[in-house]
């Protein structure tokens, strides 16, 4: 890729990115059930969308699809793989073995396309060398010589809120260039980390404010 | 509340709403600590925000602390709980006894405050009538009889993408005015019906995205 398709690519909106993924999802629906072409408007009826909404999100990638055949759904579906880096595996690491690592573990659908777990640590004695899935938890101690050896691209960051911030920045330091931090917490990364949070505590706590601030009927 | 209180709450950014949540983990924090008062900085550094925002968003709901010895604790914390509608009960429906409905409920931090589960339902026969955490899951034929005599307040919706608009929409006849939703699609709702949405799989195919589009060294 040249440095302007890049420079293109790196201004494309993180809600272009998250439609990617649905319109992804669906394909390989359609994938699976045999079908050959999907239309705009099929896209944008599953994604909540408009057929002009999908259109100038694939159009940021290249031309797909020819007027009134649709897309070619396998050749749509490896092209998005392609663009969202998903053609590939990236090793993932977990710092923190509690119970929502433990919850990421059992729930096998986020690692299904391309995201391998390669380690996990914890700072706890108790932990530390028992078994964990199909791994045996390490000292965090060792995170920065084993990722200076082992390479993994993305860290999964399910540290106390207090620690999160100083475990990041190890993190950062080791040379990790991703993060999908679950601490309830706001973190401060460099700008050429991109850190994503996902805190279902405070969407429940979010809908409870909506709840309690309703108009009351009458 | 008056209806003029009222219509302020409801201009309240998202964004405040979250860092309330943020402020009240710190505050609890404190009040374990034993801590008497605490000052917008420390709440601010806390929250990786500023101490002008701090006081900004709890200017929102009136008049807090004095001027040079910080914040009661536990006066804050209280009224923070309040504003959030922690003070209360909600209860929580799981609709999908799937993996994350079961990482949901093994993960008790998310049903801490307030939130408790009432029922848990499926569509498959070999689910319904088997025992889940505390629950045996029923029949999700039963969710419109059960939701007008239980008056369950939240839903958490975990059914799979293609079945997710139409049990939302069920959830809605049904009179339910708040969901979590973890089905990665995009769903239509009435504006007196909040949808969060969570999608774990899709935060980490932004980290896939942001790492494959990234400059390159050199």
């Amino acid at each position: 890729m040249n440095s302007q398709a890049r420079a293109r690519l790196k201004r494309i909106a993180e809600s272009t990115v998250r439609r990617l993924s649905l319109y992804l999802r669906f394909l390989e629906d359609f994938e699976q059930r045999g079908l050959e072409t999907i239309s705009s408007d099929e896209l944008a009826r599953r994604g909540g969308t408009t057929s002009a909404q999908v259109r100038k999100d694939l159009s940021f990638f290249g031309s797909f699809g020819k007027r009134g055949l649709g897309y070619s759904v396998p050749e749509l579906t490896t092209r998005i793989r392609e663009i969202m880096g998903l053609a590939q595996t990236w090793r993932v690491i977990i710092v923190g073995a509690g119970k929502i690592g433990a919850a990421l573990a059992q729930y096998g659908g986020f690692f299904q396309r391309g995201f391998h777990i390669t380690a996990v640590y914890d700072n706890s004695p108790n932990k530390i060398g028992k078994p964990w899935d199909s791994h045996v938890i390490r000292d965090v101690r060792f995170l920065e010589r084993d990722t200076a050896a082992e390479r993994p691209d993305i860290a999964v960051l399910t540290v106390p809120a207090e620690a999160a911030q100083a475990t990041l920045d190890r993190i950062v330091k080791a040379g990790i260039k991703a993060v999908l931090n679950f601490a309830p917490v706001q973190l401060q990364a460099p700008p050429d980390v991109t850190v994503r949070s996902v805190n279902m505590a405070m969407e429940l706590e979010g809908l409870s404010f909506a709840l309690i601030n309703r108009d009351q009927p009458g």
